[in-house]
Order: structure tokens, then sequence, then C-alpha cells
């Protein structure tokens, strides 16, 4: 087997993404998605885009939704870049600013796709390992580093790092690009959008998948210097001109002009995730502090493949990894109250029952 | 300027496409979109799609529309490979089968994507000069090449080659993948896909932009062995799992499902063209013979570049190389007869008037 593949895959070990079952009803809370619909008016506009027409190809500068994201943030058009979902953008980052003179550093705990990126576009990289409470040792990621990419809040922790201790990390590594993954930044942490014109070096990457619960859509867009967008714009358009299609740039535009929706619902997310803490510490578990949409948690009694698999039989998906450190862990997704109500039933039975 | 580029993008020109002008109504023959809309049932797959959520993420796997191009192409759903755009696919051959060691080899007269791909992915090429009437010097793509791509029928002429010679040069580069970019094959042209089994380094690659008139919507597959499709995902999950979202997936599945409809249009398209190229002859263009949905012609009295900038100014699209063997001709796309009707009348006009 693997024959004909060429020498630079041949040992690559994919990202596996978390499952997206077909088989039956569960309460998923694996992958991190919104239990709420995306805005009414996305919804509208897939309407209107499929009425408009798709025979054509989409606007390959994708102008409108830079423009509206562009206004949203309070930066220029040529200062944002988008993309088909942030895994796209990250790996474009990985091609645009990573090379193979130098290691790039990121966490040894942390999102699993950038090891992949890094063996995908033969870019060398070193892994900083997380204090012993998950927090990002800054110190150590100061220096003459390739590059610097790590999520905020950080994944699959939800811990996030403050806006100061980003800006020091960018400042320590002037010669590098600092990509700085906000996957998960509209859940209460602080972003790095505030400070791009101090940092040129900096890249801010985000996501509708989360905060404006359109995952199944796939948009994602970058901010940075319009001479680091320059460098995206360059890969991209060597790669594929048209990312994104009619339908995906009309809604994701509409999600952003709805502005009252976006805070609405992201903070029902941040209060049900609250309370679920508090839940969870009630029946002893240990949940680290969390600004995503996510809760990452460990009970001190009882092992993580055990409740994983407990929750599983009970309809109930959530995510673990086989990996030192985090074994006995469980990433939670904050879903709906009910979602909710139903987890904290199955964790009962699960930590009361020896 | 490039401060903090990777040294891999410093010098890469990206690809540049047909204009997407969004300033005035134009006739619009530059991008080889089909005059007419996809499947009705593909428009009412977008609606149903958004209704039924998009909160969620689509199938990683893309099950659904796989089994239905197997089904199509009387293949299995391992050999079928799904991308975002045939774009996104031709990307991933040059990661997944072409390497830094031997030159892939590609026409002179092509796609002019693939040196671009080349470039980011740092393959060396060697480009082959078609022969004088534009065909395919089929000889000279044999031998111990690394790699092989071209399109079937070529762009921009529009000239096919015929199956047994696909085949010739699949069996002259046995220890090499040879793709063949099928974007056109459904106007007229013999598919590789009937040829699969007795070529295991043969991939072909599709697109829904053109016959099936959704190149908004972004979707393109492959088909190949089961292992040349293994490498395609492998790629594919080291970049981005997701990456056709819930709305593509859903309107090109539907697409498929329609046969009818797409009998119908193609072969109306088929007939414009053989129209058109009897009319343009008539006005003493030479036509080269095509299979594809658009026709590639030139004057032997008026220069590429006036004419072209003559049908601009009656707000009629072509697209024009600045290249030498190619300067002097125009790529038409084959639109409406209405679309088709302007042409002339522009057409003659520039014709005649000296």
């Amino acid at each position: 087997m693997k024959e004909f593949w060429s020498s630079r895959i041949r040992a690559l070990e994919p990202y596996t993404p978390g499952e997206q079952p077909r088989d039956r009803k569960w309460i998923k809370l694996n992958t991190n998605e919104n239990p709420y619909p995306p805005s009414p008016r996305a919804l509208e506009a897939v309407r209107a885009a499929a009425e408009a027409g798709l025979r054509l190809y989409p606007d390959p500068e994708a102008s409108a939704l830079r423009e509206a994201l562009a206004e949203f943030h309070g930066r220029k058009p040529e200062e944002v870049f988008v993309g088909n979902g942030s895994d796209e953008i990250l790996a474009f980052c990985f091609q645009a600013f990573f090379g193979p003179e130098q290691p790039v550093v990121f966490p040894d705990i942390t999102y699993s796709f950038y090891p992949v990126y890094a063996g995908l576009f033969g870019v060398p990289f070193r892994q900083i390992p997380l204090n012993e409470d998950f927090t990002l040792p800054v110190e150590r990621f100061l220096g003459d580093n390739g590059g610097v990419v790590f999520p905020n809040p950080n994944a699959p922790t939800g811990i996030a790092l403050p806006l100061a201790e980003v800006e020091r990390i960018a400042s320590g590594n002037p010669r590098a690009v600092v990509v700085i993954d906000e996957a998960y930044v509209d859940f209460g942490a602080e972003s790095a959008a505030a400070c791009l014109d101090r940092h040129p070096n900096l890249l801010v990457a985000r996501t509708f998948s989360k905060s404006r619960a359109l995952a199944g859509l796939r948009v994602g867009y970058a901010l940075g210097s319009a001479n680091l967008i320059a460098a995206l714009n360059c890969v991209k358009n060597s790669f594929n001109s048209y990312t994104l299609d009619r339908v995906a740039l009309a809604a994701a535009e509409a999600s952003v002009r709805d502005r009252a929706y976006f805070e609405e619902r992201r903070r029902e997310v941040m209060a049900t995730r609250t309370r679920t803490a508090a839940r969870l510490e009630a029946l002893g578990f240990e949940v680290c502090p969390s600004c995503a949409n996510f809760l990452f948690v460990r009970h001190p009694d009882y092992g993580g493949k055990a409740l994983y698999e407990g929750l599983r039989e009970r309809g109930i998906l959530v995510r673990r990894w086989d990996q030192r450190r985090v074994q006995d862990h469980l990433r939670i997704t904050v879903g709906s109250e009910a979602d909710m109500d139903a987890l904290m039933d199955a964790l009962s039975a699960l930590t009361t029952r020896r």
C-alpha cells in the first residue's frame, strides 16, 4: 500500500476530528458546536443566495464579507482574510509564515491539529509543556522562534491568557509571526484584535463555527497587518481562487451584521457554562476555569475512560484524549440547558454507584 | 514589504482567475460558467439544508455525496474523493502524488494554475510544447516522469485527447501518477473514468462548476483507485477536516441524482457550441475543434488584443492570455443563444469595419 504516494505524506498522521455520528440521536457535546441556531438573518441569506443563482463563481476576494468584518472589528478590509473554516486559515499560516529553517513552537496540550500541519508542510516544531495548572509558561515562548501558535483560550483546557501576556509573546518574538487561534474568544476572553496596531507580527484567527453557530457552513477569518494578510492571500491564490461559496459568503455576512443576536446567544452560552461548572464542582469534579464554550474536567475518584464510556452508553458524546497528563479529563461542550440536565443526571449516576 | 513571509512563498506568482466584475452588467463569457441554472432539485436541497440547521459540522467524510457519485460512475465510494472545487483537488494532487525528486510534466499551453501549484508545493516541473495544431504530443509524455497532469479536453484550446491516447500516457508512466483534469469532459470528450481499473496510477479530477452549473457552490471530485483516493484523504485530513459545507454537500448530491436535467442541459450547450462555431467560421475565424463549453478562436486579420478590447467596450467579457503562440486567440465561453447573438453582432462589427 501507499504505492504512488509522495514521500512527503507517507509518514503523515492526519488529524482526527470529533465524531459526527449519523447512526442515532446523540446528545452531542464533543465538537464544541453551539446549542442554538445561527442568526435567522443568516438562514434568510442562504435562501436569497440560492434564489439569486449559483451558476456563477463567487467573488474570489469575498469583498462584502471582508467589509462587514472590518467594520465589526474597526479594521480595514485589507486587514481581513477569510477562508474555508479557521482550519484552512491555520494551514495557510503554516505555509505563509513558518518555514523549514527554524522550529515553530506551541504548547504540549493544545489543539492537536498543529503538529499535523507542521508534518504536512515540513515545518519543524517544538512543544512547550503547560504549567501544572495548565496555564501557559509565557517566559518559555519568548526568544528566537521560527513562529508561535496557540489558541486563546487554549483548547482543550478553556483557560485564557490575559492580553498583556499575549502582547509579551508578540514582543518577545519580534522576527517571527505569532498566530493567536481565537476560535473560542467570544465566550469571555480578551481578543488580541485590540492590539494589532502595536504588533506587525501578530495574526488573529477566528471562526464562525462556535459563537456564530455556523459550523455547518465552514467560514473562518483572520485579522492582521495588511502585510500578513497579503501573505495569506498569496498562499490562497496559489491554492484555490474561490475558497468560499456564494451561500457561505452571504450567510456569514448576514451573521456579522446581526450584532444583537450574536451578543444574546454568546451570553446565554456563558451563563449555562457558569451554572454547569458549579453543578460539576458540586459532584466533586475539578473544573478548569473556562473562557470557552466547553469545560475541561476531571473527577479525582473516577478515570476519564470509564466516565467517557459511561456517558456514551447513555447517549452522550464528549471528547477525551488518550494522552499523558489529560487522560483522565473530559472536554464537555456547553450545550443547551436540557443537554446539561441530561449530562448532570448521567454524571451523577456514574459518580455515585460504587 | 514581505517581512515575515516564509521563504517558500516570497517568489510565488499566484494564479489570476478570470474577472468576476461587480460594477455593471456584462455578458460574461470569460470563466466558462454554464448559461443555465443548476438543477431545481439542487436549489431545493440548499433550502432544505438551511432549514435542517447549520449549527452542526458537516459529515467530514461526505458519505452521501460520495455514494451518489459512486453510483453515477459505477465505482465504489472509496474510489471517490470530494473537495472544495476541483482546484482544491488539483492542489491536493500536487501534495499527495508529486514530490521534489523528479519533475512533473504538463503541456505549455494549458490550465495556468499547474505551474502555480508546483511553485507553492516546491515541485519541479517541465512543460512540453503542444504540436502546431495544439494537439498533445503523446510520445513526449511517456517516460520516467515524476508525474503527469493535463486537462482533457485541454484548456484553453478545448481539444480532446482520445481515450486510447490517455491510456498510452498512463501505461507509459507506470511509476508516476497521471492526473486527468476533466473539468470540461461532459461536453463531448471521453472520460478516463471508464478505464480506471486498468490503470492504478490514473486519477480523474472533475468539477460541478461547468456541466452542473454550480460554480457558485465550489464542489469538485476525483475518481481513482482506493489507494490514490486514500492519499488524497491523507492530505485533506491533514489540512482541513471539513472542506465541504452542509449546503454544498446537499446541493451537489441532488444535482448528481437529477440525471435527466444534466443530460438535457449539457446537450443544449453542445448544440449552441456547434452553431456558434459555424457562425464564427463564417466570419473568417479559425476555430479549434472544441469538446468543451468554450471556443478557442483567432482571426487571421485581427489581433487578439484589439478584439478582446473591442468586445469589452461592447460589454462582453472573454478571456485572453498575453503569451506567445496564443496571444491572438480568444477563449469564448459558450453562453445562451442570446449571449451568442450579442457576441456575433459585436464580432461582425469588429471584423468588418476597416
